[in-house]
């Protein structure tokens, strides 16, 4: 196994640059020309170098200074070799029988991480699949809490009648995942109220009295308050302790969306930006963010371990509710049933690089943003939208429509020169970076601003 | 890399065995005094030799011919070597600019998949993170058709008023999941109609009817058929056909969960027990079950791919709709966002192994779970629930309480000798072989029973 892994990472080597510049046509003939599967097979070492030409010559290449474009990281050495060891052991993480001292290590993690946050010590978690699983299994439990308060089981009997005047209370920078929870809960997209941001892109809290004053004279019930922690845009934190407190005096379900802010946590000098974080009922934590785990790596830490109860469903062949003390079968508090261990990948990076390395790395990003924000500051084609709070600087460029950006944008990403973020804030088209490499330079910075300040002639 | 993805290779060395013998008191203590994130770092070597010592150690092994109680399969190399490109590449597959050659593989391989399960050109897919999360976006789209009939965009609106006649059918085999999904889409698990099933598992066409007719008379709709093509605990094929027939009569969207013996289709001589999942709307496929893919690596198959944009979003980042002609977004198909490629261990396994070798390894445990099946039939102590249908062998222990199953199941995993299944059909407690391993042969089989009826004797 280990001589076919190495083949596996020799496969791996590519030309340098974010992306290979084959067009979306060209690019869909070379990988449908490709057989799925053969009557008889092939040697592997074969396979994992055509794989190698055809597929991973032409992805994007995260770990590049100009694949910018997204929340979207390069990943660590010992997260990436854990995953082989995940992959082989394949444990599943529902059930204790499926993965003993997997289950030990999720709740270890977990109970870690709410620790981190501040919560008290009844909080824990449980892994999912992305921020947006986090997000939506918030979401079943603010649910699920608001029905609990009528008497109602809404797993159970669905959502009564009630249901229709709750709302969901975020800002307009708040992820759409916080819509897409909605639509499934069965609340529809339109039960998400909106409240306006600040310039600045925080939730402002004028607007969000105002909302919760209007609300309340409609008769509608805002049950959960969801504060963005780490817009995906600017990258800001909403004021989370004033937002938490609105929550509480409404009884609502207070979850802070941390999927990009959450390593904050690390840092001593940038933790001071989440206060307040300790007063949520759950957090949405992405690992495959700042913390540069790869794909799939996210939590959601719930302030008492006991609102999974609100989730708990017994099946006869998996958690049967009679096992011996200390088995605990994690799928009473999941969304889904066989999932991976990824956890053991967090614990072998943090083990490995410790925090300190963690929140340097993570600063020097931030340092990065803020770099880049003062040079796009003094560029006289751009125009900063907002000062970087995190990692990402959002900027327009003067006198272009939102069709010229589209087009700088496009042709960057085809001719494989960049992959660069394009977004729209308050009505109006933006250009983006997100800093992702720790390995990234002032240098690197210059470059990319250059290379979009020529495109802009282009 | 390719020396610390040995050095996590060697961390899998361990003790032979299906498990450790430590309690599950022992074995928390020993996970919970590890720490998890130092101040500062350590050797990764070291790291990676500790958690072998302490968590692969103690982890189940599904690759052991004793580890049989659940559909938990071990891992084919050219996938496992894989996953260290997937995390070393980190693709991410919502949007093109994050995947592009990664989006088209998928698209490859969902529509090849589509064509084998029958489906018209018109068939596509979309991989998930299990068999869980399958069915989820089935029965999501299941409702949105249902809204959509009568002009309403429920994932906008939410619920209507008629929703709470809306009923799912499938049969009291059926996987947890679709309680699960009625659950988190706001119907409720009531609004699972379950239809009995025949003494082998299948569900009984009479009693649908009968159920059918019950649902007209109360005025119920029934919006969903849900068939099982390989249930959790029997291993047993609905008559797909006859269902399909019945939920295009109602109007109705016909899901397959072939979570199990979707497999089946790379076997001549299998395939014909899936006669009419051609009929489906969508159907399950678990990569991570008879595939024996690493976790996670599921998909839904539509019938039609159009079906899709019932669930569409726009997103301002991601998915704006003025993309470059060919530049798919993924994130449209999915209720996740980042998503990783684990399309392409499937395509690296499939060209290894080849069509016929994969079947060769299917059948081979389904004659096996057969041979399981006669020795049991003829052991005066044990009695077969029904003739093994794939890979499972279900059977309950003469003169023997629900109890002493629960004991002997449970001493023989304290013990670490056997990881067993155990579940209740119809109301009937009973243990469970199920067999993932391609190399087990007949002499495990016949050591697995031997352990068992001496376990009786305690």
């Amino acid at each position: 196994m280990a001589l076919a892994a190495t083949a596996a990472v020799e496969s791996l080597a590519r030309p340098a640059g974010p992306r290979s510049n084959l067009t979306p046509t060209a690019l869909h003939e070379l990988i449908w020309s490709m057989e799925i599967c053969p009557e008889t097979g092939h040697d592997l070492t074969g396979v994992l170098r055509d794989l190698g030409e055809t597929v991973w010559n032409h992805g994007v290449v995260p770990s590049d200074p100009a694949c910018v474009a997204h929340l979207h990281p390069p990943t660590l050495v010992p997260a990436v070799v854990t995953e082989l060891a995940i992959a082989a052991s394949n444990q599943s993480m529902d059930s204790w029988d499926q993965s003993p001292s997997g289950t030990e290590v999720e709740l270890h993690l977990m109970n870690w991480l709410a620790a981190l946050i501040g919560l008290p010590g009844s909080g824990s978690g449980i892994m999912t699949s992305g921020g947006t699983a986090s997000n939506v299994l918030a979401m079943t439990l603010a649910r699920s809490s608001a029905a609990h308060r009528l008497g109602i089981d809404v797993l159970k009997t669905g959502l009564p009648d009630e249901a229709s005047s709750w709302r969901l209370v975020c800002s307009d920078q708040a992820h759409f995942s916080v819509q897409r929870a909605a639509a499934q809960l069965g609340l529809g997209r339109d039960a998400v109220v909106v409240v306006a941001s600040e310039s600045s892109g925080v939730m402002s809290l004028n607007a969000l009295d105002a909302t919760l004053a209007t609300l309340s004279d409609q008769g509608l019930i805002p049950i959960a308050f969801i504060a963005t922690a780490g817009t995906t845009d600017l990258g800001v934190i909403d004021p989370l302790d004033e937002i938490g407190r609105r929550a509480r005096e409404h009884r609502a379900w207070f979850h802070v969306d941390a999927a990009v802010a959450g390593a904050f946590l690390l840092s001593s000098r940038l933790r001071p930006t989440l206060h307040g974080i300790d007063r949520a009922d759950s957090v949405t934590i992405d690992f495959h963010k700042l913390w540069w785990q790869p794909f799939n790596a996210s939590a959601l830490v719930v302030r008492d371990v006991q609102q999974f109860d609100l989730l708990r469903v017994k099946s006869n062949y998996l958690d049967r509710g009679d096992e011996i003390d200390g088995m605990i079968n994690l799928v009473g508090r999941s969304l889904d049933t066989s999932r991976r261990f990824d956890a053991i990948k967090v614990v072998a990076t943090l083990r490995t690089l410790g925090r300190q390395s963690m929140a340097s790395m993570l600063e020097h990003l931030v340092d990065l943003a803020s770099f880049a924000g003062s040079r796009i500051a003094e560029n006289p084609r751009l125009e900063l939208i907002a000062p970087p709070a995190s990692v990402m600087c959002v900027f327009g460029v003067r006198g272009a429509s939102t069709d010229d950006l589209r087009q700088i944008q496009q042709r960057l990403l085809t001719r494989g020169e960049m992959v660069l973020g394009r977004t729209e804030i308050n009505g109006r088209s933006a250009l983006k970076f997100t800093f992702m490499n720790p390995l990234a330079t002032h240098d690197d910075v210059d470059r990319l601003i250059d290379v979009v300040t020529r495109e802009i002639d282009g």
